[in-house]
């Protein structure tokens, strides 16, 4: 096999690093920008095969990236599921924020179905990589849906998502179950298609309880990893529980995800020492790549000095749209022991 | 010596836990709202030794917690420091925001006596506090308090801070020291005042990367460790670095801190595991007790049982303005082992 992230997440140490960022499609690319603007309506977008396709590979064109994820969004399931979900230009998603009583109409049925767009999104992409190439799939994890579903939009401090999920233990437990079931079904459809790796973006672990976590984080997360085992479907699964600090190490074996892809602030060889054979990912700081130059020489020297073992390099977040392109194939020509060339960024 | 939270930080195991609450004398009590109408302008209210030494002693008078904490505020350094500090009612602390230019112009000397009144109140304080009960004294850590010097306010995410230290690592390492070294010389006068546990808050500690982290926040801390210890004084040191993450384990050790307090994120019985003698603080989560009822009662039960050792009981952030007086005492009276009378939080 010579694809280098399939060998990582098999549990190989591959050197140079496999490399790839978290979106990578998106606004810093202009080719990105020329399709986006043909169809104004973001879910449209997202849920039109021949335009999600075509960003997927854009970045693989580029850049050479080892692994294309799929261009979709984390909020595509509740859409599926009954609720309403639109996104406005300049504020991001918006939903019609759920109340205790709106769990039961919560739909599971058919609602992986509905998204069968993404499946063919997932063949045209495979269809289009070599085997060198990883097509990696995804899915927001429970908690972090249920964040934008009960708040109605993404906010700082998930305050509101907190005290329902403190105030109603019951009924959180069914949102997310009912979130997971649906999940399961929309990736093990991914796999059926061709993604040959699962991502679990837990983008919002921050801040929770031990307690509240274990409920709304591992709970969730477990459930997700053995309904997709259960369906047949072998694919590595990698969990992506973003500031989940210290609870970061018991996600990583009490859900029984294959992979850990971890935020800027973890620091790589600690986690090591903790999970000495499980493959992890990660974590450049996404500021350093928009800021360039030495700065971004220098964390890069870091990231690489911090890992060892299976790993796949990454940002701690995603790409932002003031990265330089210059920059980020910088990166790349680093990563694998190529001269490297940066330039400052943007001045934010 | 009868002094329950000197025990523990000695690293007795006590049990019941002793207790005190970050921001215990603050605007959910009527008492505390009373006294700092008498003086509109905060920081004239902070260096007013009678009314600072009044709202510190009001929280131990109606709760009968273990420990006071000096009413100040962390901002009172730069202030000292020459740089111009206004707290605007609504808004919140705004400095003038620093340039690099700026880091040469902040002067150590004599910033720490400008802070006398500070050293008045400890003393009115102490004089007031029976043997039983412990004076905390504190600062804000370096980092954190540079991040409002340089943003000139606080943000969510601290990027202009952030990309100050990465863009000039040398004259943030120069700005570091000389917080840290007027940081010293305030706690030493602390100490000599009375305070009894010197406590360092590192509020914003959040999302720096390993590297940063080293830089920005264990490197200064651990000067002042050193300082105040080369100034013989030798009452506990305890560090708070608030949303750390796994990288609060290295914190403790490479700070030389006595005490670890942490935030809501932590999972008590993992820090323990590490860190199996430290001298540990926290963590019931704040949103627990503004929320009251069988929420906090649960949230009171999860932290109690996620403890071992020596320990003290806190939240893991401050108490909420619309916090109830009555949790709060049943709070005190469940982790002491008496009847709680937990009542309804205010709907937020």
């Amino acid at each position: 096999m010579t694809n280098p992230i399939l060998r990582t997440l098999a549990g190989e140490t591959v050197r140079p690093l496999p490399i790839w960022f978290m979106r990578q499609a998106g606004r810093h690319l202009p080719e990105y920008k020329a399709v986006r603007a043909t169809t104004p309506d973001f879910i449209s977008f997202c849920l039109n095969p021949e335009k999600a396709a075509e960003v997927t590979l854009q970045p693989i064109r580029r850049y050479g990236m080892d692994a294309a994820i799929l261009f979709a969004d984390i909020l595509l399931i509740p859409g599926a599921m009954g609720r309403k979900v639109e996104f406005i230009k300049g504020t991001g998603p918006v939903l019609e924020p759920m109340a205790v009583e709106d769990v039961a109409g919560l739909t599971v049925e058919g609602a992986a179905a509905e998204l069968s767009p993404v499946y063919e999104t997932v063949r045209r992409v495979r269809a289009e990589l070599d085997a060198s190439r990883t097509l990696i799939g995804f899915a927001g994890a429970p908690w972090t849906v249920a964040t934008y579903m009960i708040e109605g939009r993404g906010t700082p401090t998930k305050e509101v998502a907190k005290r329902f999920a403190y105030a109603h233990p019951k009924e959180i437990g069914v949102m997310l179950d009912k979130l997971a079931d649906a999940t399961i079904e929309y990736l093990v459809g991914q796999a059926q298609a061709g993604a040959q790796v699962l991502k679990v973006f837990e983008s919002w672990a921050q801040g929770l309880s031990p307690s509240q976590f274990e409920m709304l984080v591992i709970k969730p997360t477990k459930r997700i990893v053995e309904g997709v085992r259960a369906a047949g479907v072998e694919v590595p699964i990698m969990g992506f529980p973003r500031a989940a600090g210290i609870k970061a190490i018991a996600y990583a074996g009490e859900t029984g995800v294959d992979a850990l892809a971890l935020g800027t602030d973890c620091p790589m060889d600690v986690v090591r020492a903790a999970l000495p054979s499980l493959p992890l990912q990660g974590n450049l700081d996404p500021l350093a790549l928009r800021m360039g130059g030495e700065v971004l020489r220098r964390a890069v020297d870091g990231v690489l000095e911090s890992v060892s073992g299976p790993h796949i390099f990454n940002l701690g977040h995603g790409v932002a749209p003031d990265v330089q392109i210059a920059n980020v194939e910088a990166v790349i020509a680093h990563v694998r022991g190529e001269e490297a060339r940066y330039v400052p960024g943007v001045v934010g």
